[in-house]
């Protein structure tokens, strides 16, 4: 894609992720091979059939899950929308109430919004200055008429993990059933998840995340949960995701998940050395810089997010861009927007430093000599535009 | 998959195809090289989004559409389930009659069934004994309250070629709008499709009909024609399917469609010469036969359906699996139900003989030779199976 030599340092993980090597293997059989429809009862749909049951068993296991709660989606939005809404609308005669926080990714909150308009109330939980969720404000939230709380074990943009199973907690203590949805497709595999141990209701995947291919996410459900589907049509497995699956692409989220997942310790171990060397060598060598969300363990291994005033995210995004070093501004998923960042609002962070945050998220797959380049490059870029910029950073 | 040396012939191509060979190829840099996120503006980001215009153009010119008129989708019957369900809701102040026929795709079905649940009336017109759309009834059924029409092009199960533009003429002639969907999942590469001269206003396709991919789907929407979004969440480039794009399947798509069309009249010679072929050596090797669906110009060049009287489709079906011949039996998307086809009902045909139904489904990629070798096994194959059935052939 480059055509001189350079190196390049991938830092944009949390948003997309080339597919591993042994993840396109894996896939490649079920594409002009094993390419039988799974609702056949022949031989080739019975070999379709069984990758898919394969898939979930694999899947099942690394959050420890049944397998036959794992429903395969086109992508971990539609399995936000699913949980959420899917819940929502099956329990309605029980209460319209809601409850998610104010730093959920965009999808929640657009689920959220198609939910008011159809006569739910939302109650957005407030977060702290490391983003961390007001647990006593939920307590106080929760009414009886609230069918649904929804909140992500890791935050997408500043890297806060959550205190799900505090929240869990208090959902389980109301005496009567609460739902509880964790969009887990920032944390999955950068944290440790099992739905068992939190007691969660419905958790929402993504493939694309963890070196899977794009096109396919998963739900969990736990078993005897039942939510309303949110299409129509025939049904080749799962109700609740009619038409022909994705074969291919659910094979190679399985196998994505079980390679993150039998090396779980070592790559959390190496994605937070990898992420203490960037903060250490961005803290050493820059001035004016703010960092978005917490530090240590509450903080995902996989995630650095720093404001450097003066300048725009934008602009750093494109000339890091030019040297090679892909890395996030704002909300990854809100990156055609000019608002600031609805994360970054909440924390209280001002527009004008939220608009030069900058979003490094590391993966497993990342080296130290891909944080040293990065490294290598960011001072100059920063102090390029900073000579260019009417703004002051120390003015900020 | 066999371990012995044995002819393999697929002639389920109206269920799912192999991807080509040209397709996966197409598709193998979107993976771990182009693997960027078509939201974002840096270079992977811009060159994921500009492969999926560069698809939406090539599915376009297949059509004769425009290319923001197509919205990629994660199957067809997630397209139908949008088209139908997408513009039913958005125009149900306008009314709330549809009419489709009573020989459609499950998927249409069981779509329209959730529809009748909201308060939608449904009417399905009748087809006659070839299984041609009854467009008189069609005309009575119309009234003040329709507001869509849908009918698929081409019959998958006995590969009737509807009368679409006739069906297109009366909807247009009505003096007010009704919108008309086009299931053209088993039509598409198999007959023309000309969306300008059809005067449709939606169109459904499926990738793994056309040897693309399974888990990509797309959906033409008329310029203007706005229909009701059926999932919500984070939209990266179509607000009709949220969430992250398929980019890899998407460009498998524009390339199989792009193949299939470039060779498209050498390919409808080609599946014509073998359906006749195939039919041909039925009807002169066997006895108590019975075609489904039209003969000649009116019967998809891709389909050959018999009743073997006196024999379970679904013992023939495994029966030629053994021999390394792959056939569908009663309707493909209804095989796991022991209910007769729908379709084969609504054409007159009993029970007992619908059960028998052997569905060939044709593709570019076959040769005569397979054609040969299915013609030589199943004879036989019949032949066995009326030895132990309990019921005569010449009685039925």
């Amino acid at each position: 894609m480059l055509y001189w030599d350079q190196m390049n340092a991938y830092f944009d993980n949390g948003t997309t992720t080339p597919v591993a090597k042994e993840v396109l293997d894996a896939m490649l059989p079920y594409f002009r091979e094993n390419f039988g429809h799974p609702i056949f009862i022949y031989s080739l749909g019975q070999e379709a059939a069984e990758a898919i049951e394969r898939s979930q068993k694999i899947i099942s296991r690394t959050i420890n899950a049944k397998p036959e709660e794992i429903t395969f989606t086109s992508n971990g939005t539609e399995s936000i929308d699913l949980a959420i809404r899917g819940a929502a609308y099956a329990n309605r005669r029980k209460g319209n109430h809601i409850i998610t926080t104010n730093v959920e990714n965009p999808s929640v909150l657009r689920v959220c919004d198609k939910l008011e308009s159809d006569g739910f109330k939302v109650d957005y939980i407030a977060v702290d200055k490391q983003g961390l969720v007001d647990l006593d404000q939920l307590k106080k939230t929760i009414n009886d008429k609230t069918i649904l709380v929804s909140v992500a074990n890791v935050n997408d943009e500043i890297g806060t993990v959550q205190p799900v199973d505090e929240v869990a907690r208090i959902v389980r203590e109301q005496g009567r059933k609460i739902f509880f949805h964790v969009n887990a497709i920032a944390g999955y595999m950068r944290v440790p998840v099992d739905v068992e141990r939190l007691g969660v209701d419905m958790l929402s995947l993504s493939a694309h995340k963890i070196h899977g291919p794009k096109g396919v996410g998963a739900l969990y459900l736990r078993k005897g949960t039942r939510i309303e589907p949110l299409n129509y049509g025939y049904v080749s497995m799962s109700g609740l995701k009619p038409g022909t699956e994705n074969v291919a692409g659910i094979v190679g989220f399985a196998k994505a998940a079980e390679l993150a997942s039998d090396r779980f310790d070592r790559n959390v171990k190496k994605m937070l050395e990898l992420r203490e060397r960037l903060m250490k060598g961005i803290e050493e060598r820059m001035s004016y810089y703010l960092l978005h969300g917490p530090r240590g363990e509450k903080r995902s291994p996989a995630n650095v997010n720093y404001s450097f005033k003066g300048v725009e995210g934008e602009a750093i995004l494109l000339r890091l861009d030019l040297e090679g070093v892909s890395v996030a501004t704002g909300s990854a998923c809100s990156t055609r927007k000019l608002e600031p960042s609805h994360v970054l609002t909440a924390i209280g962070i001002k527009p004008e430093v939220a608009h030069s945050a900058t979003r490094f998220t590391i993966s497993w797959q990342n080296t130290p000599e891909e944080v040293d380049y990065a490294l290598d490059v960011l001072p100059g870029v920063i102090e390029n535009l900073r000579k260019i910029s009417p703004i002051k950073a120390e003015d900020m």
